[in-house]
Order: C-alpha cells, then sequence, then structure tokens
C-alpha cells in the first residue's frame, strides 16, 4: 500500500468522526503563522491552535519569498489577519548543504539545466535568517506599518519557542 | 494582550509536556503534502499524519508556485521523501475575488505601486486548479517521473478528500 493511501484510509475515519462543518472561512484568531515544512513542526500543536484559528503557511526554512508575501498580502487584506508570527526552528535541513552544490547534484542526475527554482536559499545563521525574513516583510509597500510581526525559533529538542528582535 | 502573546503562552504549556525531542528530522512516512493555508484545513488531523511524519507545504489556494517547487526538489532530494500529495478545498477564499481588482484595491490603498508580488493567483474551477498544480510538477525536469503525485479537494462541510485524476 502507497504512503498516500495510507493516509486516505485515515482520512476515511476522520471524515465518519467530523463535526468542524461550521468552521468560518476567516481565521477566528486572526493570526497567520510563516513556519518551515519541517517533519517536527507541528505548528498548529506547538502553538495551541485550534481548526479555524489561524491561517499556516509553510516551505523549506520558513522563508519570506514572493509566494508567502502573496499569501500574507491575502490573509491580511481578504481574510482578516491581524498579526503574523515567523517561525525558524533548530537543526533546520536548510543549514547542511550549499546552493550551488544541490543545483550541481540535480543536474548531474537529470541530465538537464533549468532556472526554476532561482535558488534554493540555504542559509547558515538561524536568527539572522529570521530577522531578515522579517525585514523582508516590514520593507514591503504592502505591508501596513501597524501589523505586528514577530519572529521566532522552535527549538526541536524542547518544543520551546524564543523571541528573535531585529 | 495580543494574539501572539497568547499563543506564546500555550507554547510554554506545551514544551513542558514535550516528550518529541528523539523525532528524526527527515520525515518517517517520506510524504509531503502542498496544501492550502486555509483556517480549516488541520492537514496533519485530515491525514492521520503526527509529528515527525511528513512535510507540510501551505500558500494561499495550495498552488505549486517556484517556491513550493524548490521545497519539494529539497524534500525529495535532501530528505527523502517519495510521495508528494495536492490538497485544494472546497470554498476556497482564492475563488472569491480577481487578481487586478485586489491589485487596484492595494495600490489605492497605500499609495504606492509593486511588481512584487507578480500575481495573486485567484481562479475559479477547483479541480481544474488542482490538475495544473499536477502538471506544473509532473512536467518540471527535474521532479522524476516515478515520483507518485496525487491531487485531491477537501470538503470543508464533510472532512472528505476526493481524488481528482489528470
Amino acid at each position: 500500500m502507497s504512503i498516500i493511501d495510507t493516509v486516505l484510509e485515515a482520512n476515511k475515519g476522520y471524515a465518519q468522526e467530523f463535526a468542524l462543518d461550521l468552521l468560518p472561512g476567516r481565521p477566528v484568531r486572526k493570526l497567520a503563522v510563516v513556519a518551515c515544512m519541517d517533519c517536527r513542526l507541528t505548528v498548529e500543536q506547538i502553538l495551541g491552535l485550534q481548526p479555524g484559528d489561524a491561517h499556516i503557511i509553510r516551505n523549506a526554512g520558513g522563508m519570506v519569498t514572493e509566494d508567502v508575501l502573496r499569501s500574507l498580502l491575502i490573509s491580511h487584506y481578504m481574510l482578516g489577519v491581524e498579526e503574523i508570527m515567523i517561525i525558524n526552528h533548530t537543526q533546520c535541513g536548510m543549514m547542511t548543504f550549499q546552493d550551488e552544490e544541490l543545483r550541481r547534484k540535480l543536474q548531474a542526475l537529470t541530465g538537464t539545466a533549468t532556472i526554476t527554482p532561482s535558488g534554493f536559499w540555504a542559509f547558515r545563521s538561524l536568527e539572522e535568517h529570521v530577522r531578515e525574513q522579517i525585514q523582508k516583510l516590514t520593507s514591503h509597500p504592502w505591508i501596513p506599518d501597524a501589523l505586528p510581526i514577530r519572529g521566532f525559533v522552535y527549538d526541536v529538542k524542547t518544543g520551546k519557542l524564543t523571541e528573535v528582535f531585529v
């Protein structure tokens, strides 16, 4: 049985007990979280969030890319979100390789060069990375100055969030 | 108390009971899920996933953007993921507006034009949107032909996933 078939079986059980049909489409707690895709970051559990509470946006590294900016603008202007958290984490896979090395590896493996994606955005310093993501948002002309944007490091060994100040 | 301060309080309780310090950084079930940021999609619950099981990648619409492609390449080649699910959902906010209308609104509100993000990518047909996302992946030269990539619609009124076939 494939992995996907297994989780589809789990979803059948979930749907049988489903009682969340009245959840609103706008996040009840007006929060958006940008976090890494890492398998250890079960964002809702870490923050005590319930279904319906918040927008969760995730990618490799918990980076503010053009796509994340797009999502956050929709989140704020169309769906009423009023605070933004950025969460990076210790032992992130993005600190274990170099962009050019991965690009060369994929070109060699597939025999094809491509310019998309334009980068993988591996990084070295965790706190510095969080600060850069906050700054990318605060410097954008469509992100209101009054919108609270705060950054954190999640420690995968303790479950604890520590704030990173710009 | 701000929303963020409230979830930080919740995280203190979470960290006190934390017992997941031995979770591996590579997803145990070798699955990556691309889903919408929507507050009703608690992806792990819907799929019966535990912390450590899977990479979760989320943005507005559950779209395969350049950023998602970047994340999936890292997920597969660096972190051993072997199957990919794409999950869009009924009543998605992305079907309720038009790109140009939102762009004009933000320009008027802020008095500033900007080319980033280059689009918001609102869409009209849910099944067609899922198919397009699968095709964006399968047509990329660095996504192996043998990698299973399957797309689904999540029904926010029933909790059920329905597969969309290309």
